[in-house]
Formats: C-alpha cells, structure tokens, sequence
C-alpha cells in the first residue's frame, strides 16, 4: 500500500467521522480510550476535542501527554491511528472556535466556564490499514 | 447510577457489539487502539482476541501487559471501558475454541499456525457511562 493513498483515505476518515476514540496513559500506567465528538482539525497533524477541565482524563494527560486518536470504519475495515501528545489549553480563542450548539449542556456557564477546556493533539506518526494491509507514516 | 446497572448494561455491549477497541502501550510508551472482532467472553471479567504472533502490538504487549478494552455504542451514547492486563498465549484449547470460518485468511496454517496467538485479557476495573453519567467498578 503507498503512503499517499493511507493519508488520502486518512484524511477521509477524519473528515467523515463523528466520533474519534481518544486514547491516552492513566496514573497507574494504564492505557486508557474514550469515544469523543470528532469537532475540528487540521490535516492530519492537529486534532481538537472539548472537554470537562475536572475529568480524571485531563489530570492525566497533564501528567503524561502522549496520547492516540483512532478512527475506525467497521463497515469496510478501514481505520487510522495517529500518534502524538496531547496539550490541554483553555485558550479563549480556541475555546470559541469549538463552540456549538449542546455545549451548554457540558458547560452550562459558555466559552469562559472554569470547566470547558480544550485538547490540541498533535500527531508525530501514523498508521493506517485497510483490510490486511497496514502503512507506517510519519507526519511533520 | 447504580453499579448493578452498570454491570448489566455493560454485560450488554459486551454480548452485542461485533467491534471492541484493544488499547496497549508501544515501546515509546505511547498508547496505540486497534479494533479488534469481539470473539468470545466471560462476563466482564475475561475476554479473549486472535492476532497474529509476529504483529507489533503482540510484542508491545509482551513487553507491557496493561492494556484496556473499550466497548461503545455511539448511537445511544452508551460506553464500557475495562482496564486490566493481556497474556499473549498459544494454548491449544484456546486456539481451537475461538477459530471461526474465515481465520485461515489470517493463518493460512490453520489452528497451530505459529503465526496464530490468543490475547487473554483479565479486567481488574471497569467505567461504564451513559449520557452525562459514569460510574467506576471493580471486577473481580
């Protein structure tokens, strides 16, 4: 499988599908994934979420910032990891960017709540297969 | 949320969802997702997977036994994560227990390919969420 056509479909993954699954390291050292609403990126290389400033989840990555965002087409078989870390941000700007309509139900005080943070995961590397064929990339 | 309502709704992905999301820890500590085809269980506390012996993920694994096995339904928002660890085996009563038509694809040898092993995953702890709400779980 060439390189151009895993990041051509990659990328169709990442723009089609409502959900990612968020993977990252608890304090125990175990890994830990959690399905989240895929709202906004950039390529392949900058991935955004929202988020509750006070989940167990964000106290993790603050400890340990490496992290996997995955996304899967169970239909065809088709699915991409990427691999990188994962900053969290209460960035105002950022914080209105990913913005919509149902937030209020996670934050009910807007885009300033104490509560409402941000996850920026920057990918380093990628995998994506399809059927039984599998690439390797890396991403700048 | 009760936990026994947990554990039931949690058993139910369990017997009814074709996919779970394997997590496990690479080299470089970073977390890595796979989906895998959910095989066969034993309540929430044993699940078991196929894979092949010469994939990455089995010598990560072999390296680092925690891992976690993810379970969601993203149409009722309903979610089932276990932590806990894998044992990479190639018991033979496993092996045969969980070949199904279409594994020769796979491993072209059949049952005592080299190439086929058994991921043995035991759950210590479980996290189920519905909506807003989640609630966390031993297993034992």
């Amino acid at each position: 499988m060439e390189k151009e056509y895993a990041i051509e479909k990659g990328l169709e993954l990442v723009k089609n599908l409502k959900i990612a699954l968020v993977g990252s390291i608890d304090n125990e050292g175990f890994p830990n994934i959690k399905a989240m609403m895929n709202l906004e990126s950039e390529g392949l290389r900058k991935i955004w979420f929202s988020t509750n400033t006070s989940s167990k989840r964000v106290s993790y990555l603050k400890n340990n910032p490496k992290a996997c965002v995955y996304y899967v087409n169970s239909d065809n078989f088709m699915g991409l990891m990427l691999v990188g870390k994962i900053e969290v941000t209460q960035d105002d700007e950022l914080r209105k960017k990913l913005w919509a309509d149902g937030c209020e139900v996670y934050y009910p005080l807007g885009i300033t709540d104490p509560d409402y943070s941000i996850l920026c995961f920057t990918a380093e590397k990628g995998n994506f297969y399809q059927g039984l064929k599998n690439v390797d990339f890396e991403i700048e």
